[in-house]
């Protein structure tokens, strides 16, 4: 009839194949991907292609095929114009993890480009753009020019995915959400490098997070995931390492939303409780390799070094600092933070609600020795988590006999293709 | 807010369910079935459950509720006022079968109500309703008040389903149809029977159709179908037995539309050619089964008998002629074949193109013999069907060595019930 062009597939054929084992062509998700974001494919269809690719799996080349699709399908970052090697930080989420504000100063104050576009809450833990704008004026939802033009100021900026920014996983993961297709390695995997992918990064580290506190609660699955994303980010172009940390308890010592930034900020002044030694490990670690990776030093173990340094010289807070302004947040809050920090009344998640903990794993505690605080608008708040909590912590007379390494192994390319070779899954 | 009532379930949960190798429970199934037919499931967690169903199959219990809950969507037939046991025949469908024409009558004359609720062409075989729809006025959108009316004076009726019976099916069968999760046993035996079932039959005669003519055409495909509709339709509370047959060549002497009617008139007037001797065969069989079922012969062979009684007697082509008339048709053109039959320009379907055998398989024939008459608008139109049809056929010098048994096996509600317990599927 008109010149519109004819669909190179039919979607009903690309179903049939995945549902009968079958593994699709790049150009076949090609057509998924786009179909998704310019709403041609409905939704029927992408939900059974969905739950067909989570019965049967998707293969690496599917899965890189469809992290690039993703990132495809709308408007990118092009960081080439800061003159600096872009770099950024994913992690698979925890309680207490926060280190999104240490590693995105580190990063930057160490000649880097931090170029962060973050997501919301995922399930029980809050999200990294949450805690942010619990700081009062902070905005995440920048243009992709204003993001440009905070990253040429600070050196790094964290906002929110624009509706610009990958819009096809925007359709999928909502779609995943009601059609109980979230947890397959595969569509993670996806997910998570198409919104980095479409950064524009260099290099990328990867924090997967496994045990009780995780979403990844089997060591097997966090290894998985974590070779998985390597390789295929590898393969789309970006140089990745994927480190497997422990979530066996809340990092640092606070969860919450203005509770973490501000544990934040007194490790940036060198003010850092002992409770939160394993957040700066774990920062440092993390920015070592972002360090490394972006060609300024030349292992990672220098990269720590020169991280530790950065945080001691007060040269992170600097950085810190100035993006929370040129982001609209109010500053001043950083430096009155007991006067700022009163439980308010905010629905339905009060920003200053929180927890922190005064003793970790395997400490030594006395009796009548508080080991956590928790904040609350009204004490009636505090009986539910009080109760929880009681539960959640156990108490021995013998010393805790082992210690949980904070980072149990790194993912390389070499290794990450390795292992992905002799699991079967 | 209001006084509507919660759900009972979330439908995430019971995809969930089903897709880690669950089997739903009656209430959950009737759940989804009730929000398939309201509209009150979206979509895409329909399409997702039908996917994880298909992938990891229905359990006859899963099957049995399904259903049952999509009889029950909808408005139902009430065949008690008829004051006569009401009977009906159902077949998965192939080339050239067209045994509805012949064992609604039968049946009929034989004492029994045949309300045949009848669905649409499906795939490479015509439906009954647009063979019925090549008779000039013939009108198979009844009301259910009409239906009833035509088999108050007829003793056989066979309409199109109303959008008001079994709507869930409607809904589910579209979906199916969009996202690849057709073709599964447990699927399949519920929207088969969900519209018998409504029909509010007390028994039921199936015909499932194996060989290449067929959609099922692996043997064991057929023989898991047919013993599922057995132990379902049982379970339901209708006398149900299913009859496997041989769809290895054309039923009859014909395929199309008016000239399978035409076929099915001759048969009646006792001017059958030979070829159509299968034809007759078959629906001597079927009807004799759904005379025993339904009460009027000790034995299925005593059926047979009263049906063959009954075709030679004249009574059967006297309720056909009725019926039609009853139903709008004009009877007159079953006088008038000959000059009734002249393909015309009928788009997209030309009711009267089709196909005409003189031999069956393994019959002898010379060269220079005509092995079948091909009808259409043109003979442009004839030169692919032509082609297809000389692939089709091979001849050979030897005579064909095994006779194919038109009906291979029965399956009752006792051997069905004992097949599905031995066969993993």
């Amino acid at each position: 009839m008109s010149a519109t062009q004819a669909a190179p597939f039919h979607m009903v054929d690309l179903i049939l194949k995945k549902r009968d084992g079958g593994s699709l062509t790049a150009r076949e998700i090609g057509f998924i991907v786009k179909g998704a974001a310019n709403e041609s494919i409905p939704v029927e269809q992408l939900a059974a292609w969905l739950m067909a690719s989570w019965l049967n799996g998707l293969s690496i080349e599917e899965t890189r095929a469809l992290a690039v699709a993703m990132r495809d399908s709308g408007e990118k970052f092009d960081p080439s114009r800061l003159g600096k090697v872009a770099v950024d930080k994913h992690s698979t989420g925890g309680v207490g993890d926060k280190t999104s504000f240490l590693v995105a100063p580190l990063a930057a104050a160490c000649g880097l480009a931090v170029p962060m576009i973050s997501g919301r809450a995922l399930g029980h833990t809050g999200g990294t753009l949450d805690k942010l704008e619990s700081i009062p004026g902070f905005r995440t939802a920048l243009t992709l020019q204003e993001f440009e033009a905070v990253l040429q100021r600070c050196g790094a900026a964290i906002i929110s995915q624009t509706s610009s920014v990958v819009p096809a996983d925007r359709v999928l993961y909502a779609l995943r959400d009601c059609t109980g297709t979230v947890e397959k390695p595969g569509l993670i995997a996806a997910s998570i490098l198409s919104k980095k992918l479409a950064a524009g990064l260099d290099a990328l580290v990867l924090d997967v997070k496994t045990g009780s506190g995780s979403f990844l609660r089997k060591r097997a699955d966090a290894e998985y995931l974590g070779a998985l994303m390597v390789a295929t980010a590898e393969a789309a172009g970006t140089k990745t390492v994927a480190l497997l940390t422990d979530m066996g308890q809340p990092l640092g010592r606070t969860a919450g939303n203005w509770i973490e930034i501000a544990e934040c900020v007194a490790l940036m002044r060198g003010q850092a409780a002992e409770a939160s030694s394993d957040l700066r490990e774990l920062s440092l670690h993390l920015a070592g390799w972002m360090i490394h990776l972006g060609g300024k030093e030349e292992t990672a173990e220098k990269g720590y070094k020169a991280a530790a340094n950065a945080l001691e010289d007060g040269s992170t807070l600097k950085v810190f600092s100035e993006m929370i302004a040129a982001q609209g947040g109010d500053i001043s809050v950083l430096d009155d933070q007991k006067g700022f920090h009163k439980p308010g009344a905010g629905e339905p998640v009060d920003p200053h609600a929180g927890i922190e903990f005064h003793a970790k794993r395997g400490a030594r505690v006395e009796k009548g020795q508080p080991f956590a605080t928790l904040y609350a608008t009204s004490t009636a708040r505090l009986e539910e988590p009080i109760a929880r909590i009681k539960k959640a912590i156990a108490f021995s007379e013998e010393p805790s006999a082992d210690e949980i390494p904070l980072v149990s192994h790194i993912f390389t390319r070499e290794n990450a293709e390795a292992f992905l070779r002799d699991t079967v899954r």
